[in-house]
């Protein structure tokens, strides 16, 4: 479709897992030609890595959500030949994205200085652990480690209690999204003035710029931050704020004025607290509110709550998100074809004049494009 | 400075609270000259959401740490003359963004196809919270009650204990990133097809996006997802991924393979269980390892886990963090002057052929730019 905003452009992808390779995906959905670089034996480390042994044609499923509408072209760096191979695809391309750790691609002789001599106005991107200066430039870069080290599990969690990682790779996702968003910045600047750009990204500056509210609060705060120690939904924010428990199952308090809750739960017992307590004394007043909310079911107390237009929601695991009819009218879904295995996985959330991106292109088997590529791309 | 990829850009940020606006932040970071309009009675409400009582000249700090940088012009659009200069305004303008429930703007006589009746090539963005059709189209759009309804709280905390939402409001955030993915997308099609562009996005279905991998593999598994009962890292990973308690602290174990970890700890006891049993098994594993970290402290273990090579870190508080040399050369902080008033707050994550993205410029007070802007834009 002509009406992509990146037809016609050519991302060489050699980062793996999920940081980079996440960017690669939204680059694609919003209409480049992603082609994966991957060395032939194994390619993507992604590719074995199934999460729940869910496998589909030999590579994890999650490979699949990944990667999807990519293309695969193997090549051995260290092999004179492949070099020479991806050099010149290079040469056609828009933009490079790498996660290797510093040092690497230098190695291998594709640093930026040496991609930007084979192509001037080539956008190259990489995203590193920590950077490449500093006593951490060598740790791994990955993400439960990364937000550890960021302060970031201790956002989560009741106060008291261990520090909680966030249950999915946000680290890896967050400075995948910054990639994207630095990429597409060069580019418009490239349409201008015919130049292209070197970006560099790490996990750990994508983490601390996530909590740029807590750390902006942390850096004017004598008292520092803690979490709530009853039902902690965010470590900046005053009583109800978080998730409770009720006779059958859960709801989520937002904010809203005490006097109001104790209003639309018809309890004056609430009204001992005042509402300029609400940070001071939220442990208290949640306490309390805790106690009150097991009393009753979670339908109970959400037809009282939204009757008085209070901010409050159940609480659905994926399973039952999934029997909504306000789920169902997203379309959220997609079907890939994978050989003859059918995949399903979700759709990129942005919608452009009035058409959602979605494609049925499943991801690529390592180096099904190989052949293809060399006789459109290469022989000039 | 003109070499900002987005310099010459205007955007007219109707947003509020922190979804719109954080992408408004990234936009002006990227060099776009981004001006709130906002009512004359309070402006944005997030100027008065004071997260633990931290105030800057009569604004909240959290205000200051989303809105630097931008400007602020104050009109009633539901006066008449005041709708009027907007529709100046909208006349010199690139981007609009608002994220208003589904309706308001159309009162207004601001919707896209209004819109783009005063300026054709306009790129107009809206954020609602459940998109316009379907049962939950009116629900209020709030980072909690979406992280509620979108299963999300099913993959923090550890099974058997109450859902855990993220403790910091990452919807709001995610959705904010995809806007301005897709902002730039279109500003890319625009210099090539001149035309505009109307973006949908919504919590829930970026909430959903965030979740892509968790979805797939939810669409893919009959036994569903549960989160490991023990130190739960990630749903959907095996032993020993997760943060553990220690002599004297935290640690977190990342993805490794449990020989490995047994020799490198000297424990043959661990050997009693087989790799391929990380996943079926990893309460089980995971306990007896926890076991273990508690007899001596996170120093004693870091030292040999990476001796090693395996990938584990420490544990930090943004306290703890602010104290290592990793983070101070990152340098992520930057200065901002607001009146007589110094604020710390984070910078861009972002590096562009070698230069940070920085600006010491503070928020605007409410309306500070009206007079300038009219003079400016307006008189033509």
């Amino acid at each position: 479709m002509n009406q992509l905003p990146l037809n016609g452009l050519i991302v060489l992808e050699f980062s793996q897992y999920l940081s980079g390779p996440s960017a690669g995906l939204r680059l694609a959905d919003l209409g480049a030609r992603v082609i994966k670089i991957e060395r032939p034996q194994g390619g993507d480390p992604c590719r074995k890595l199934a999460v729940k042994n869910l496998w589909v044609e030999g590579d994890a499923l999650n490979f699949h959500a990944i990667n999807r509408n990519k293309e695969s072209f193997t090549a051995d760096l260290k092999n004179k030949e492949d070099l020479e191979l991806v050099k010149k695809l290079i040469r056609r391309a828009d933009v490079v994205t790498h996660n290797f750790r510093p040092g690497v691609m230098e190695k291998i002789g594709l640093a930026y200085k040496d991609v930007k001599g084979i192509n001037e106005k080539i956008i190259y991107a990489e995203i590193s652990g920590f950077g490449r200066k500093g006593p951490w430039a060598q740790k791994p870069g990955q993400d439960l480690l990364v937000q550890s080290l960021s302060g970031l599990t201790y956002t989560t969690g009741n106060g008291g209690s261990a520090p909680v990682p966030f249950g999915l790779s946000a680290v890896d996702a967050i400075s995948g999204i910054h990639l994207v968003q630095a990429v597409l910045g060069a580019l418009i600047r490239r349409q201008r003035e015919e130049k292209g750009a070197y970006i560099e990204l790490s996990l750990i500056e994508s983490a601390i710029g996530m909590q740029f509210e807590l750390f902006t609060t942390f850096f004017h705060s004598k008292k520092g931050i803690q979490r709530s120690k009853i039902n902690n939904g965010n470590p900046l924010l005053g009583a109800p704020y978080g998730v409770y428990k009720t006779a059958d199952h859960f709801l989520s308090l937002a904010m809203m004025e005490l006097q109001q809750l104790a209003t639309a739960l018809d309890w004056e017992e609430l009204n001992v607290f005042d509402q300029r307590d609400v940070f001071q004394k939220r442990d208290e007043i949640k306490a309390l509110i805790a106690k009150k909310l097991k009393t009753n079911t979670t339908r109970y107390w959400l037809e009282r709550l939204r009757r008085s237009g209070l901010w409050a929601a159940a609480v659905y695991s994926w399973k039952d998100l999934d029997q909504t009819e306000g789920y169902k009218i997203l379309e959220m879904e997609q079907e890939l074809q994978a050989g003859d295995k059918r995949i399903f996985t979700t759709r990129c959330p942005i919608t452009l004049n009035g058409k959602r991106l979605v494609s049925s292109k499943a991801a690529p088997t390592l180096g099904a494009n190989r052949e293809a590529i060399i006789k459109q791309l290469m022989e000039e």
